[in-house]
């Protein structure tokens, strides 16, 4: 990306929420070592300590920031314990934050270089307490590799990072149908149900039909568009991120189904004759 | 405004909410096509689907950014239907967003020059998702734009922006007296109910007195600070945008009245002789 | 702070929250006077005119910004009314707001230089409201401080600032053991309680034992970390502010235990032999 060299960018992404003054905290730190960096905030309404829900929408984030991005995430329930503290390179930027899981899924959807344990005390606030290495270790880390610092200069190198595996949807053959069993991995902020299913599970015959089984409700067929249905029906489409979605237009799908984050879904799909293929390709 | 042309601003008001990633991502893209660029966040509180408070939210807060400000409006329930995507040139900037009414109180406030399509692709994300245009469609063409490309290059001329009427106060005789008749336009984070009744509109005799009501209740009178009443009193002032607002001391006017959005509001305003004039101008 | 020079930081923290436009407004402002300077957001999250609340936070930030920054307070129960609007210089930056206590704690934290009342209306937008001094006076007056305006012409100078003592923990002996009386001054996003109980306040004996009461729970010794109990357990720590912390590993300790801000809190502290101090220093 042009001149993105020329003004590096620090993200944050965690679950302090914006009522205390955690996250203004940090920027002071990080402006304090580096008053040229770029600071943007992915979301600081991860639910507390949710390390799976900070590292899916970390991962969804990821691939549209411009290279040599700085991604700090911190969903840290083992602050102040014996956790590691890492820097991770990809091909895209550097992930920084608690070895927990968090940064993983993010990290290998860009592709990972190198693990650096954060150990390297010269990089951190010279005082650390034990509750909050967000303001004492990495802010001040991502600063200095802002500044140009070398990432193996934070500390010794690192084995693997500690995995985590985001479910993915299963599918099961029953007769001439295909079911495809995921789950809703998010509820964003209109109600929308974002599920693990995703495009490509859902492409199983040439020409084909399908429906969409969650709580106590079914939907048939896919649409492409919110308003492709009336006022306060549910509906499924693929969405920006290429995941299924069940929505309701102009309203909450979470209330109206009564379900959220962890609730079953059942896609079955079923071929049929070219000439009378009912499904949108969103 | 000095300087304002060395580093342009890009704002942002949505739906979207602060608990997903979608105003970071957003951001992600801004910064990847344009890494100077500052980007400053109105709202993203609007509430969902609620085009006509998004409107009047840019609208208020549109006049007070400098000149060259790009302005980025995304409340789109039609987002991935045949809706057109714009940008609306102003004396004071551009606008762009849903062609959904969104932009045409903020326009009109600051004075329309010219309407474009955006339909030219090259401005936009390779991929175009049918839920998020913010990201794939508004956010680059912001940041193209900000970066120096000419609005007519985004596409073709567009004729008239839908347009959206904000509700306006009505008057009326009644004897001596005069009645504005108006409604709750927003309720405010303090819950303050701010009315679309004007300063102007009630300036109706030169020494005056006035009432208000509201729900169940009369207010008396005018006063020109919140600290005017004892606290938990229920106040009428004309407030920082030039509108009539009801307010509760140190409270909110909101749950203490019981009313919302779309309240009615009746002003009676009645003539003094002219030194016993109680009404305190604000 | 190399580099802070370059390019100046405003801070700003209110109560206004993030559903309207006010914040977006001040920074339009802002950046309309002084179109190079960052500006960063510590909370709008201080609950509605709670003065006390908004030092309490504020007090805590300022020590973490480079030298030189310009820190904005909103918290103004009294806007439109006679209460001051000031500018305070300290040994580390400027901060701005009414003159109500809310910018004391934190100037006296980090040392107060000269007062100066903001009455010069050459450095106020042209025309100012009764209700939105944030936009009319506070942030043009810190954009002008941005680009260098010396303090001293921005008013006439001040006597003393008015004072707002935040509440102090109680020490007390009884026979062999000190009880701390303190209280619950915060209860953060996590609902961890923050209390008035400093790190230095529960340094007692050389060798010693604790135990905290609070609510209808008491809770014995202190860990080092949110880790070190099973979850679901509530915890005992001195945190990152150098604060008693009484958090629910996992949890809210606010709901768990029922309480908020302003519950009493009680320490009892007692000397132990050298050889079974169970205490962890954090």
């Amino acid at each position: 990306m042009p001149g993105a060299k020329q003004q590096p960018i620090i993200t944050l992404t965690t679950d302090f929420g914006t009522d205390d003054v955690f996250i203004g905290v940090m920027k002071g730190v990080i402006l304090g070592i580096n008053p040229a960096v770029r600071i943007v905030d992915l979301t600081h309404a991860v639910p507390p300590q949710s390390v799976e829900i900070g590292a899916l929408l970390l991962r969804l984030a990821v691939p549209y920031f411009p290279d040599g991005t700085i991604h700090v995430a911190v969903v840290d329930p083992g602050v102040g314990t014996a956790r590691r503290a890492i820097a991770v390179e990809t091909a895209s930027g550097v992930l920084i934050g608690p070895d927990n899981g968090l940064l993983a899924p993010a990290a290998e959807q860009v592709g990972i270089k190198r693990l650096t344990e954060c150990t390297n005390r010269s990089y951190w606030l010279p005082r650390v307490g034990s509750t909050f290495h967000g303001r004492d270790i990495y802010a001040p880390v991502a600063a200095h590799l802002s500044l140009g610092v070398a990432p193996d200069r934070l500390g010794q190198a690192g084995a693997s990072l500690t995995p985590l595996a985001l479910p993915v949807a299963q599918h099961e053959q029953d007769g001439e149908r295909v079911r495809v069993r995921g789950k809703v991995i998010w509820v964003d902020h209109f109600g929308n149900l974002l599920t693990n299913v995703t495009a490509k599970d859902i492409e199983v015959f040439p020409s084909q039909e399908l429906s969409v089984s969650i709580g106590d409700v079914v939907i048939d067929g896919l649409v492409s568009a919110y308003a492709a249905v009336p006022g306060g029906k549910l509906l499924v489409l693929v969405n920006s991120w290429g995941l299924l979605e069940i929505a309701r237009r102009n309203g909450s799908a979470g209330k109206h189904v009564g379900v959220g984050s962890g609730a079953s879904v059942v896609v079955t799909v079923w071929p049929t004759a070219k000439s009378d293929a009912p499904m949108a390709s969103a």
